[in-house]
């Protein structure tokens, strides 16, 4: 016996922006799980930025897709056959072979999880590789400690809202950055940070002192540039900024100049520690057992954008690219 | 009884560099030392460019030197009578109160150094804060570990050279950068360095990865702006600097603006710490177990400047703010 399915494949690597023609749906049979294997049929697949890169051919940290092969990423799923010890058939499980309706893979390569109470999507995002961003990036790289007050720069995106969140949950002081109005109140109101501002309203440097009279001891960067200048400017002495990413750099055509003020890195002791999450692994389980109850009660919010059905899982990957998400972007299946 | 001395008081806060009178000679009598205090006669003291920022009536991280009052800083003497346990007349002690031929203070304040086969002046170069800048700030801020390549800038300077030295001393490949072929020359054939380069002979970057072709590991800055631009290109995975200063911003009329590549930083998981020497005293007896038997077999190198005389110590310290020191500048008492 096999299970027909299917997948997205590869089929050209985009130029620039891509277009639904790079991508290819095609149906295959699985064959059936072999020792220690499982069978998944997926529920939901992720879609990320990080994925644009690995569709270059080119050097990284990470291997490029393969032209003609199909597409991997983070997915949740049922399993529906196992041969697998620790896994039954009806398990919740979390995996990285998305873009595709069901998967067979060795249960080594697969963690279960207890979606009671919890939208099974939330394991994409808020318990999934965004919130391990946040998780990690506050407590093991920036090393939060009792009492710190923490800037959060792109605090309405998927990873910032979370380092936000998670920061509050632990009883800190937050202050957030982002770029509308709208945002901003979301972030008071609605997630309950201490203060936001609009970086589009004035100087970063200036609004982030206002909000913040007594300095910053953690920022979690996002944004680089002016935002990173404001926060060594704002930092009381041994602050640490965990770098997660640099939006600001992102589109640049020329060499970003900021931050201006690096000498001050040295009388305040400031640590500043870029970060990539698949280094800390390791931090999932912490993430799900202190954040996974503040999601199901409601503590910890979060807004996720669900497309449906994998042949539309292309047209979702490049409307994220152009911003059109609220929050995490996920493909039901 | 008393004791009859010198020593050298701010007369004036002096404005941009400082003249010969905004510093006075005074005579005073020194008490006896009281209970659990020691007389110390000095043999050496030190000037250090750090000292040119506690002359201004500014809010520091150290408190400004008043007007009217003896400076202090490193000094080094022999004790000449002492009601403080474990310390012996004879015994040579190191402590903060230069800038005096004799001193006065609690035995906590006084630790003594055995000085067997090692200059007295060493205490206050290669084995005092220049020393400890180096060891602290390679072990503890970059947290130098076996196999790592080193990069040093200023490397022909008092710190830098010892940086570099200490570096070699647990076996690592280590490269240097200074600004003259005269120094270049020295790092190589005096000091040992693997490689070096005059940063002056062209982009610094390009400089460095020839020089380094497989990648540095750990960078100790004490130049800024374009070295640390050139090292975070030339960092390896999980790269560390340790920024010490920042010799290229000190006479910037304007912020400077590089380094321009900082989203290398998240790519790489690159840490840049900046460190003040004070907040690493612990290390000091095991930069003294390490590098003293160094010093003592000609191992580690170290060159030093030499006036001579109280009266001479205020223009020793407005030469050395000019450069006129070759390594360490020191007085003899």
């Amino acid at each position: 016996m096999s299970t027909p399915t299917r997948e997205i494949r590869l089929a050209a690597r985009p130029h620039g922006e891509p277009k639904p023609t790079d991508f290819e749906l095609a149906e295959v049979e699985l064959p059936d799980p072999g020792e220690d294997q499982v069978l998944i049929r997926n529920t939901f697949m992720s879609v990320d930025p990080y994925m644009r890169g690995r569709m270059n051919d080119v050097k990284s940290y990470t291997p490029p897709f393969q032209l003609g092969a199909a597409l991997d990423g983070g997915a949740v799923g049922e399993v529906v056959a196992s041969n697998a010890e620790g896994l039954a058939v009806g398990d919740v499980v979390v995996h990285q072979l998305g873009w595709r309706e069901h998967a067979v893979l060795a249960g080594k390569h697969v963690r279960k999880v207890d979606a009671d109470g919890i939208p099974e999507s939330a394991f994409l995002g808020v318990l999934g590789m965004p919130g391990l961003t946040a998780y990690a990036g506050l407590l093991d790289v920036a090393g939060l400690k009792d009492g710190d007050v923490v800037f959060v720069s792109g605090a309405a995106g998927a990873v910032g809202s979370l380092a936000g969140q998670i920061a509050k949950l632990r009883g800190h002081t937050v202050i957030g950055s982002a770029g509308s109005a709208e945002k901003v109140a979301h972030l008071r109101d609605d997630l309950g940070f201490d203060q936001a501002f609009n970086y589009k309203d004035g100087s970063v440097t200036e609004q982030l002192v206002a909000a913040a009279p007594d300095g910053i001891d953690v920022y979690f960067d996002n944004v680089g540039g002016d935002h990173l200048e404001a926060a060594i400017d704002a930092f009381n002495l041994h602050g640490r900024a965990a770098l997660c990413g640099m939006i600001s750099n992102y589109n640049a055509t020329e060499p970003n100049p900021a931050p201006r003020n690096m000498m001050t890195l040295v009388g305040k002791r400031i640590t500043l520690r870029g970060f990539i999450v698949t280094d800390h692994g390791a931090r999932v389980k912490d993430l799900i057992a202190e954040v996974a109850p503040a999601v199901a009660d409601g503590r910890i919010q979060f807004r996720e954008t669900v497309r449906e059905g994998l042949e539309n899982a292309p047209q979702a990957f490049i409307d994220l690219l152009r911003g059109a998400n609220t929050g995490k972007m996920v493909v039901k299946l």
